[in-house]
Parts: C-alpha cells; structure tokens; sequence
C-alpha cells in the first residue's frame, strides 16, 4: 500500500530489489519501494427512457469519440464514489448506482474497468470540461464506429442483455477479447 | 495510463502539476506525471466439501494471522489471472475461478478487492513463502478474532450467503463498514 510520507521528498529509480522479481520504481534515499499496480477505471452505463448518456471526448485518447462517463479511481474514495464522480465531472450529471453491470481487463493497459448501471439522481446533463458535448441515445443513434474503446462497445451489449434484470452477474470481457483496438475499428 | 520508458530515468518529486488539483508524483527532467491511483487486491474464497481454504500469514501486517489466497494484482494480468496467480504463491493450489463473489473498497487504504469464489483444480495444497501454514477449514473451525482483516470476514460470510446459487450479484461492504480494525477485534 502506499506512503504518502515517505513518497513526499522521493527520488526514484527504476530497479529489481533485493529479493524481489521485477522493476520497481524505489527511492535511493530511503529504499521506499514504490509498487506500480493496474489502475482502475470507474464508470457507468446511464440510462433514462431507454437511452444512453453518452460523452464525446474533448481530450486525447480518441478525442471527439463518444465513450461513457468513466475515468481513473481517485485515492481515498469507494468505486461507486468514483463513477458518480465521472459522471458529475463528464457530463455534470447526478447519478444514482443501481448495480456493478461488468469488470473488464485491458491486460495490455494493465487496467481494470468497473462498469455500473445507473440512473439520474436529478435531471439535467451539460459537458463538463473533458467532454465537448454529452447527450442521451437511443441503440439505434449511437453509431459503433464512432464508439472511442471497445469496452464502451462492450458496456453497451451487456447493458442491454440484462436491460430487464434487476440482479445479475456482472459481465467479464467478451471472450478472446482483450480490449485492442483493431485496424478495421471496434 | 503508466507510460514505462518515461519512468525509467525518473527523477521524481511530489506537487500539484499545473492545471490539476491534487499533488502527483512527478519527473522534473522529464515532467512525466505518476497518477496514483488505488489498488486492486485479488483473491478468492477456495471450497472443496463445504470448507474454506486460509492461509497463516508469515508476513506482515497481520503475521500469524489467517487470510484468503489474495493480493496486490500485478501489471498486464487480468483479474482472474490474478487471484489464481496469488493462489499458487500463498498456498500453491491451482485453482478454478467460478464467479466474483464481491468487490469491497477500503478507502483509507485506496484500496479496491475483487473476491471470487473458486475451487481447487487440482488437488492438494501447501504453504508459499508468504504462507506459514494453509488448510481446509470448515466454518465452525475458523475462529473469527484469527482472521487477518474484515474483509476476510465478510468474504466469508458473504460466501455462505450464496452458497447454494450458482449466479448472483457480487457483494460490496457491508453497510457502513470501511474495512477499518477495530480495537476490539473484526
């Protein structure tokens, strides 16, 4: 776990340490091993009415491509206080968690993405800084080649085969599926 | 996302980066940014005749404690890679992932745990070098103040929970409980 102390005044080189297996970034001043982990993405598949709160990216990667309110997991919160984060900073949007609708690996990322399905809380969505413009879809509106990830496309196609589920397994990735993206698109 | 080569001359220091919030581990040769974010323990509830398998922490925090096959998921695994991959080292048991049995957050620790539920492979186990001792052990035999953490505590009971359904939503924390010790015990 980490040290906000000892990292506080850290001068970090990359090396294997004593003992261990792999390159860890460690302080040379005080041997604090700074353990480098899979990150976490939080998000959600909102839904009103049958349409999708979608968000098209203000910013790299895959600017101008729509994807869901996500983002990286903050220090100190929970998961669920994490996607509703996102979506109150992506598309101000109040939100309220209904259930965990998929766990996906990006091995290659070394992330792991925790989808929820939510609802508004309150009414009312407007672009929050990352996002140049957000909006509710229906299925038929969102366009797949426009989708930014594949595990937005994925989030998607598990929303919808439990759409009339109230408890369900979370989904994993589609098998074989990594979370690549492909010349060809999503 | 990490960004492996830029670190690996890292010369790190801890500020707030222009344009963001919160202080970040930081390069100043390079301005290379090291989010923080939390991290994904991986583990599992291992069954085999309606006992559970616990391992006796060799290691602190918690040493001589009991605790399920888990830990820190390393870079470019999945999920499941992970907890089997923590189940050989801790009590060399080759494992069978059946289903995520809970996703717990401990925000005091940004920390974030994916528990499945799983049984052994193969047969037979034996204790990994962060393990002084591992076992098979049914309910009645495992004494509640001998376990290492609550979340040992409620992986288990959530287990029972569930014991007899083959599909099912994951648990998250009990109401109210952050994964913190209490001075009287879990």
């Amino acid at each position: 776990m980490s040290d906000d102390a000892s990292q506080a005044k850290g001068n970090f080189k990359r090396f294997i340490p004593e003992g261990d297996s792999l390159e860890r970034l460690v302080c040379v001043d005080c041997g604090f091993i700074n353990y480098e982990n899979p990150k976490i993405v939080v998000g959600s598949v909102v839904h009103e009415g049958g349409k999708i709160l979608l968000c098209r990216r203000a910013i790299n990667p895959r600017k101008g491509f729509w994807t869901l309110p996500a983002g990286f997991m903050e220090q100190h919160e929970t998961t669920t206080e994490g996607a509703m984060r996102e979506a109150l900073e992506e598309a101000t949007a109040k939100i309220e968690i209904e259930a965990l609708l998929a766990v996906y690996s990006i091995p290659r990322l070394s992330q792991v993405q925790l989808i929820y399905r939510a609802h508004l809380a309150t009414p009312g969505i407007a672009p929050g800084p990352e996002s140049e413009e957000v909006g509710f879809f229906s299925f038929d509106e969102i366009a797949r080649k426009e989708l930014a990830f594949p595990s937005v496309h994925w989030a998607l196609g598990h929303f919808r085969a439990v759409a009339d589920q109230a408890h369900f397994p979370p989904f994993a990735n589609p098998p074989g599926e990594l979370g690549d993206l492909k010349p060809e698109g999503l």
